[in-house]
């Protein structure tokens, strides 16, 4: 049936029957092809009832759906014309892994980062409204995402009356791991409270049966009984701030959905929908251990993912904090609900009181840090590069200004492999390096990475360690590599080359490859220390080269090859680094996409001789 | 009296009645002060008192005080050793209008930012506990605050218990003019209703005297009389995040603070106090206009600040943004609370549907526009720079990767008089131009300015115009100057020179006069288009230099004088720009600070020759 449906037109007429057949459908289609390609499994199979409720009851594109971090849309891309491309999902040029504008017409929003769908959703709707289009603006949120602080910024902004616009709160009781704070318990309170609908009316009804004028208990004033009634009837934080409040509802029932939409739609007010669903539901794994299945690479079906952990930076990284943290009582760590993305399981696990998963609230965990390092503590904050990007301003002064110690830890810096345009770790560099008395380093070898940890810890800067997604893989240079003071390694035949690469991380390995290949005297030196550029102990090494390729695995603008190229006069100089957003497909394709394949460099190294 | 006052300690034994004449001759300091150097006066007379009372209760610096943005602090610098100093406020090596740890151990956090200061303490708080210190950590937060996204992560972090930690929201019913959003709406539901606190008192009452059992209105089990109970009691947006909630209290009370400020150190759990202030009391014109004298430059104190408004690059932009907006309807402007500051009053009063002040929430307000872009309108955003550090993941996620066309008017960009190392709007071309596809321009003059806020509504970019704080001021060139594509103008001097200068925006002028002052034949660009660099037209001119100085009121690291310098081989370069943080001053104090002035930068033209 599923390959039937070209578009949400398709559903309109079909049977409760029906629509519970193609929920199963949908949910096969997402398990044959998240364990093929890898993907965003539990979040997408929880969502399978309630986007066909949405695209039922309302009319996409002229209706618009935004998907928060957009992790949930595999079911809504399948109703909307790509069931027959599903296949090629996060592959190069195939249907990325999130809500994407170059793709669909449905796709509202490119989405991946969280909390910016009721900003969006509320401009969309507010321009509607300048223009007297009385079509709907639905923004659908998880619970994790309401830990963020901009969903809260655009819902102070929301109760501007007529609106159409409808946030759909899907409340799985969790985010990416477990789900943290103050509001995350208020929320489990109205879930769990299976009577918070009908206590709500009966509270009503027991206000209006009691006498109010003339009881020895109240006051008998009018404005007492609007005072009081408010505290009975007004007592939900949505409405605190203005908003309609509708909910809970169950998120796998397509009657009680279309009663609390259809609700919701008739109410022309900022409405938010109370939609309780089960994370990884229809697959026996994924629902026993829906964290585990929420972003997970290719798996066997029949036995489910594989959990043996495997060695890479991250658990390193993990590892090294471990060490430090048992040497010294000051050490903590700090992250924005990635704590087993970012290594930090065994951490948390170990040091319960000096872990701090703040939720999906970077500038809260920066600024956070600063008050820990304030105290005198030794906070390490654990970020994804592309999730690096929201803290600029807390770093800069919250942290740099009160000349404060930390020791931010960036994890998949570089290119990034599956997620596609939103989720690459290429400018973490150029942001943080335009902030005064920041280090930064880029380890390539896990000893390099202990030694930018250790030495992040003890010093009173801002130390900056970025790191990518995976693992070291050891290669053969052309000639042995000497280290000069951890700020960089150069190969030994840097006094009869005439042309040198200097480059960092990862994209070291494939650049002594690619000197092999060209079978000619080519330096190479990696850097270690990105920021600032060591000059005084690197540039003498340079005095008497012709040709310096500057070959970086980031972006361009602001990066280390500019800031070096800015340095140098009197030689060839070219610049090789990444020069606009970069979209999914495995971290090879990305590779072959900037020319920093092995053969792609070598034949680039070749081309001054 | 208040010249006797030492340290907070010395406000112990005071009577209510000394309290009251030290309230008072500490508003006559500020009023003195503020009408000789400026800065800010209604935020700091309404809380005089609440600071006393603060520091009356509180031991500071064992206990630590902290303002969230600061501007309300002069009191708290009064009480803390600098009633001496204080006659220098903002002046060069004189004390900070703000918050300053490097100025006294009573200066927790170097504050300017808005939304920070929970996330901060909540860190010293959480350190405290860890190490097993009970000091307590108090943060003071002004409502407008409150419509930032930061302080509701931070709030939802607070629930862990123990924790002595104590938020004063300072609730004076506006931010830095009218205040946003539903919080500001709930808010003054609380403040207006002055039976609050009696209500709560009697509702429990109510509800312990119901007979709940074997009432035929309700159901005789426990579990519905704790929730209806939660019903009564547990009805505040705070509390419902886990936190106490204690207030409304009259900030102007001492006995009363006294009593709700013992209480909240007598919880060991997160406090909220509600403190009820009035802005600007104690001087009629700021009672009247708190929002004029929110922060000012210096005036007559008999005759209260002058209101003849200056014309200025934000005047001059908000003009511009009304003359687009009447020819074009889907012209629309968004501003973070600065609608004033940015200029866009009239704009507000004219078009007052297509005005959105979405208070202190500038992520939020990049987004928004965000939607209101992708959905055919031509948002303008304005913000200050040092705020639009908070937006680079928004322009970068929510703009640029959506290819949606967004007009970013960065105002007070450059060197910032008065505020102090948090305001200095240095660093946001850095991070803008690490931005694939955004386009950058920097103004000098008023034509200049329209042409480039013409073009930024009209191509299908992010157009980023950025301008000063202040006025254009004339001046003449060493030779005519000549314009190409409005990209820059450069002298026509240029084939005859050796040396050229390269620089942008209102340091032309000084760079024109310094070239003056050499006698010598030197050449001058003037950058419009700051990014990309125009390369093409601008490089063939350059062909004949042996010498290029390129000078930029910005920082140095990501800065256009890096970007050149980093394709220019085989000639002198000299970049010549800020780096590092800069401190208060009059301009002229930074620029003589930075080597910005015609003399110093004579000399430094001159050293080449």
């Amino acid at each position: 049936m599923l390959e039937n449906i070209c578009s949400p037109l398709d559903l309109q007429n079909l049977s409760k029957e029906e629509l519970i057949r193609l929920s199963a459908e949908i949910r096969k289609k997402i398990l044959e092809t998240v364990s093929e390609n890898g993907g965003h499994l539990a979040s997408n199979l929880g969502m399978t009832e309630a986007t066909i409720a949405l695209h039922k009851n309302f009319r996409s594109p002229e209706d618009k759906i935004i998907f928060d971090v957009s992790h949930q849309c595999y079911a809504h891309k399948l109703l909307t014309g790509r069931y027959e491309s599903f296949s090629t999902l996060r592959k190069k040029d195939g249907i990325s892994g999130f809500t994407n504008r170059e793709e669909s017409e449905h796709d509202i929003f490119t989405e991946g980062h969280s909390g910016s769908s009721v900003s969006a959703a509320l401009g969309i709707a507010q321009a509607n409204r300048l223009k007297g289009n009385d079509a709907y603006t639905i923004a659908v949120v998880g619970d994790g995402s309401l830990t963020n602080g901009m969903i809260y910024e655009a819902l102070n902004n929301c109760a501007e009356k007529p609106l159409n616009l409808i946030i759909i709160l899907n409340d799985n009781d969790m985010s990416i791991s477990r789900n943290i704070g103050g509001l995350h318990d208020y929320l489990s309170k109205i879930r769990t409270s299976k009577r918070y609908y009908r206590l709500k009316k009966q509270t009503e009804k027991i206000l209006k049966a009691v006498p109010l004028v003339g009881t020895p208990l109240l006051v008998g004033s009018k404005k007492l009984k609007d005072a009081t009634k408010r505290f009975f009837v007004k007592n939900n934080i949505f409405e605190d701030l203005g908003l309609i409040y509708l909910g809970p509802v169950d998120g796998h029932n397509f009657e009680k959905m279309d009663i609390v939409l259809q609700e919701a739609k008739s109410k022309h007010t900022c409405c938010i929908v109370h939609m309780v669903t089960k994370k990884g539901i229809g697959y026996a794994f994924s629902e026993k251990e829906p964290d585990k299945y929420h972003g997970i690479g290719p798996f066997d079906l029949q036995k489910g993912a594989n959990s043996t952990p495997t060695e890479n930076y991250s658990s390193k990284a993990g590892e090294i904090l471990c060490t430090k943290a048992s040497a010294d009582k000051r050490v903590c760590a700090i992250t924005a609900a990635m704590c087993e993305g970012t290594g930090l399981s065994a951490f948390a696990k170990a040091y319960p009181e000096r872990f701090f998963d703040v939720g999906i609230a970077e500038e809260h965990a920066v600024t956070f840090a600063g008050g820990l390092s304030a105290n005198g503590l030794k906070p390490a904050v654990f970020l994804y590069s592309t999730f690096a990007q929201r803290v600029y301003d807390q770093i800069s002064h919250d942290i740099a200004i009160q000349k404060l110690p930390l020791l931010l830890a960036i994890d998949r810096a570089g290119l990034v492999a599956g997620d596609g345009i939103t989720h690459q770790g290429i400018f973490d560099y150029a942001i943080f390096s335009s902030i005064p008395g920041t280090e930064m380093d880029m380890p390539e070898t896990y000893a390099e990475l202990e030694t930018a940890f250790s030495e992040g810890l003890q010093n009173d800067k801002i130390s900056v360690v970025r790191y990518p997604k995976g693992k070291y893989e050891p290669y053969s240079t052309p000639s042995p590599m000497r280290c000069v003071q951890n700020l960089f390694t150069y190969s030994e035949n840097i006094e009869t080359a005439e042309t040198v690469v200097i480059t960092a991380g990862r994209l070291t390995k494939n650049a002594a490859e690619a000197i092999a290949l060209t079978g000619k005297n080519i330096a190479l030196v990696k850097l270690i220390r990105v920021f600032p550029i060591p000059t005084e102990e690197l540039f003498p090494l340079l005095r008497n080269f012709k040709n310096i390729y500057l070959l970086e695995e980031g972006f361009e603008e602001g990066g280390f090859a500019q800031k070096i190229a800015a340095l140098i006069r009197d030689k060839n100089v070219r610049i090789h680094a990444v020069s606009d957003f970069i979209p999914h497909g495995e971290l090879s394709d990305l590779y072959a996409l900037c020319g920093f394949t092995k053969e792609q460099l070598a034949k680039s190294f070749c081309e001054w001789e």
